[in-house]
């Protein structure tokens, strides 16, 4: 928020009658607004810039030679999910700030259904001691899809109304096609009320087509980040919409928008970056928002325009150009400063005016924060689990027709097949030549014991089985396994940690990963042990026979029920298209 | 405002299950998000639009074919005042929308020095039966230099947030830089609440060096549309200020911006259209905003970005977009249908979905709207105007030294001069040689009486006089004269007519023109009457000598305490720069 002094105090450096906090000398300023590189010199106060005139000759308290190098706005993740990480948002800090990502535009949603809106103050409280900025995305999808699912909590419209009012929201989060194509009018209160708040409205238009697209556009969905296929980037981008780009662990559509919209001569205006759901190692490895610059630059892209698309694209989006997205007077001093704009690398990173990060290491003290001690207990059956749960009853056939999800390789989306199952003592078999294992779904806010078991095909388990309290985005467990009672031990372990990974073996639990905030976000607070057990957890997967690439990221996508084609949740098999329950087992 | 019911309408007739109202079959869209032409339809339910899709087979209650004609999104003036056109809004829709003009950005700033902050309630009243839209810049210049001028009223700060947030509000009006430079906390903090607010604001920064703009810029300051030299242009855009390009009747800055973006291969993506002030039959013959694309398009700019410029950049900037500026689902359906973009001349124009305009002619009845009676009364003396009152007294010298505005031709700032006049029997003459003229002010809220007079060079006047009840930004009554007899007679008859202009040759009053709304803008419902009037105004004005091009228009920007480099008032003679008075004559 501005504030008269604050904006007086700029206005007094801005006219030299103060000084000012700090001047980096002698960078090289890539001005998004201009698209031009030329030499200049920063003023920062009040975390602040104050000016950007190469000729400004007042003083400074404190003066630094940047010899040359480029100077960048902070870039911004467009749309992003903590929970995918599975990692806080204080020890994030330590994997994207070196990056040079000094906001986030997050959706809480998963947290939020398990523990309803306090999730989003929580998570929040500790927000202002960060070195990089998160801007709120209200959730709209607690729940996805009612009836469909068991979540823990639901967010209503009032609420909706007033995490919309505070500073940092930017957005309505992502809004399930189902919700405005079976349009119900606690949803499209949601929606008016965020655009008659000045929010724009995220999308979610997974596999839309250009009717519903429409639809989903006329309601006042503005932006999205599912495109999968240039015809649907294309789409979007004539019916107005925002394209975020994303480049995540999972989806990665970059290189096919970029090429494309090089290839046909297609603007960048309308776009921007993000990634959406990204592991730690990735990050670590290939980058965060910058390794979306860079893979565009390498694509072809020129850099400014790259780089416009990490900043002043999202935040003009956004309607924040008055605070970040450049560096231009009067916007939080966000910079990045680095020695080549083909591939950005930061060597310094400012942000708000504070060097948070300099030559690989964090220039800020680590930050411990301790969660409540409720939100660290939020899994709890309403029964036991027994491997008799997992069992698939069939009447008294040698051969069932079953309905089956087949998993698309690198992709979050699965294809409705069905497949002829053997039944043997009146109990479906899974068929270890087709790959096809039993998938699970129990529920775990401690509200009906429900378990759902069905079949998964692609997973390429071989033995054993993986369990997970993360399911988007009930956060029920899911499960996948060759054998049942591997899956009744996967499942009890979870819930005996509140929460995390497990990968069982011959009934042995061979690698385990608490996850206790929300049953979904690791406590650690430091960075590289999450992701050193999350290196250990993807091996262990890897002895069970799984070759993808993110087996535990593909599990939890699974039971989404707003992600085609099927989608087996603890209630039922849920047809995506029409958001209706079909049968397990044909008749 | 969204409303759950109409955006319930619109998701209903997208999905096939309600009939739209109207298809425009067989068009060509301008899309300016692809920044594509291609062939489609569009239909329209409710006012929106609710389908660009060239294939989708819903029906509609009326089809049109358009026969091939180009659809163009209607076009946004970003920037523009009614009293300079003298016109009211609703004889304003006659003028602008056959030029297909839907949306206008006005700052009522004119009428609210007079009648206060209600002025815009009044003014936007019967605003929902135009065939156009009023977006409001509130006013933040009532009084534009307190102390330095009389008004009849003043907006606060409790006042400027109320109208803050009207739904009709897109921006807090252009701030004048010594507000900001000699900085008020209240007028930081009508800036600091429209920025926390959501809205932009807007600037008018004439004449600001680099530094100066820079405070501007910090201060949260976000466009401006004074930029009269392309380096002053320059620096705006690489401050991330968003440059509106002006063509008025007056100031005329659209081919210096044009010509030098496209030499030196700056983009236009921060840019967009304004008029600011213009004349009425300056937009009959020339046009309106669609004048200032196809200059653009004549100067080399290709005609997607021209129209670009003229919609969706302005609407993205003010933060409308997901109502207006583009042809896209859910946008309201402000459509012009042309059969060339090379040069724009609408054929037909719709506004929300209604047929306003078709071939020469409006589609809608003239609305005739009777203002309060009281509005139409605000031209008062404190004290009776006597001849007497415009002598300059100077002690017994032959030649006295005097301060002068010396205007500078099409454009509205002056140069401060000093010249040597003649003092005879204790009296400052007036230099007919030198072109030198009597100029008053006369304070006309009924509040001090205050008579000011000065010297103007110039001016091209041989003899008689012309009034004006208006003067930027206070609103009192301006008058040149090559006699004080005839400035009496004519500012005499200024308020026997309730405000308006006149023409005084040799004891007659040859030509005047009532303006009783506020003392400002036209009662007259016909805008042809009043375009007749003012040319009628205009050649009176010749008859005494005057070669200007828009007289009036020029008369009342002498007095205006913004516009360099001197402004005399009812109070004194300004010297701009430092807003402090100076003395008429040196001692």
């Amino acid at each position: 928020m501005r504030t008269v002094q604050n904006t007086n105090e700029l206005i007094d450096c801005g006219l030299g009658k103060i000084t000012s906090d700090l001047v980096l000398k002698n960078i090289k300023l890539v001005n998004v607004y201009s698209k031009e590189i030329y030499e200049s010199k920063i003023h920062i106060k009040n975390r602040r810039i104050v000016s950007t005139d190469p000729d400004a000759n007042f003083t400074a308290k404190e003066e630094i030679d940047c010899k040359g190098l480029y100077a960048l706005p902070g870039f911004i993740d467009g749309h992003m999910h903590y929970s995918s990480s599975m990692i806080n948002p204080e020890a994030m800090a330590q994997v994207i700030v070196p990056k040079g990502t000094t906001t986030v535009c997050a959706d809480f949603m998963e947290i939020a259904n398990v523990i309803g809106s306090d999730a989003i103050d929580i998570m929040l409280e500790g927000a202002n001691k960060l070195p990089y900025r998160i801007a709120i995305e209200v959730p709209t999808r607690v729940p996805t899809a009612p009836a469909l699912e068991t979540t823990g909590k639901v967010i209503n419209v009032e609420e909706t109304k007033k995490l919309l009012k505070c500073p940092e929201t930017v957005s309505l989060g992502e809004v399930a096609p189902s919700k405005i194509l079976q349009r119900t009018d606690d949803n499209i209160e949601k929606i008016c009320s965020a655009i008659n708040m000045g929010k724009v409205v995220n999308g979610h238009a997974v596999g839309c087509d250009i009717r519903d697209l429409s639809v989903y556009a006329s309601a006042g969905v503005s932006d999205d980040h599912e495109a999968v296929e240039w015809e649907e980037a294309l789409n979007r981008l004539r019916l107005g919409m925002h394209v975020m780009i994303r480049e995540g662990s999972g989806a990665r559509n970059l290189q096919m928008f970029v090429k494309n919209a090089l290839e046909f001569g297609y603007g960048f205006e309308n776009t921007s970056f993000c990634t959406d759901d990204k592991h730690i190692n990735d990050i670590e490895n290939e980058g965060h928002i910058n390794h979306n610059v860079n893979l565009a630059i390498r694509l072809g892209l020129d850099p400014i325009t790259a780089i416009s698309m990490a900043t002043i694209n999202a935040a003009k989006y956004l309607r924040v150009e008055h605070d970040y997205g450049s560096i231009s007077p009067g916007r939080f001093a966000d910079i990045i400063l680095c020695d080549s704009i083909e591939k950005i690398e930061p060597q310094i990173v400012y942000f708000e005016g504070k060097r948070v990060f300099e030559k690989d290491k964090m220039e800020v003290k680590r930050i411990d924060r301790k969660y409540p001690e409720w939100i660290q207990d939020t899994v709890h059956f309403k029964r036991p689990i027994s491997p008799d749960l997992f069992k698939v009853k069939a009447l008294n056939k040698s051969f069932v027709k079953v309905n089956i999800a087949k998993l698309v390789k690198d992709q979050i989306i699965n294809k409705h097949i069905t497949a002829s199952l053997l039944v043997k003592d009146g109990l479906v078999m899974r068929d270890f030549y087709k790959d096809i294992m039993k998938f699970a779904i129990c529920e775990r806010h401690g509200k009906n014991g429900n378990v759902g078991v069905y079949f998964v095909q692609g997973f390429t388990l071989k033995k054993g089985a993986l369990a997970y309290s993360m399911t988007h985005n009930h956060q029920n467990i899911c499960v996948i396994g060759a054998n049942d009672k591997d899956m009744f031990l996967a499942v009890n372990k979870v819930k005996d940690m509140k929460g995390g990974l497990v990968t069982v073996i011959d009934g042995e639990v061979i690698a385990s990963m608490p996850l206790v905030i929300g049953g979904l976000i690791s406590d650690e607070m430091d960075a590289k042990v999450i992701r050193d057990q999350l290196i250990e957890m993807n091996k262990s997967a890897k002895e069970t026979g799984c070759t993808l690439a993110a087996p535990f990221m593909t599990l939890s996508f699974i039971g989404h029920p707003a992600i085609p084609e099927l989608a087996p949740t603890d209630i039922g098999l849920v047809g995506v298209d029409k958001q209706e329950f079909i049968p397990l087992v044909e008749v």
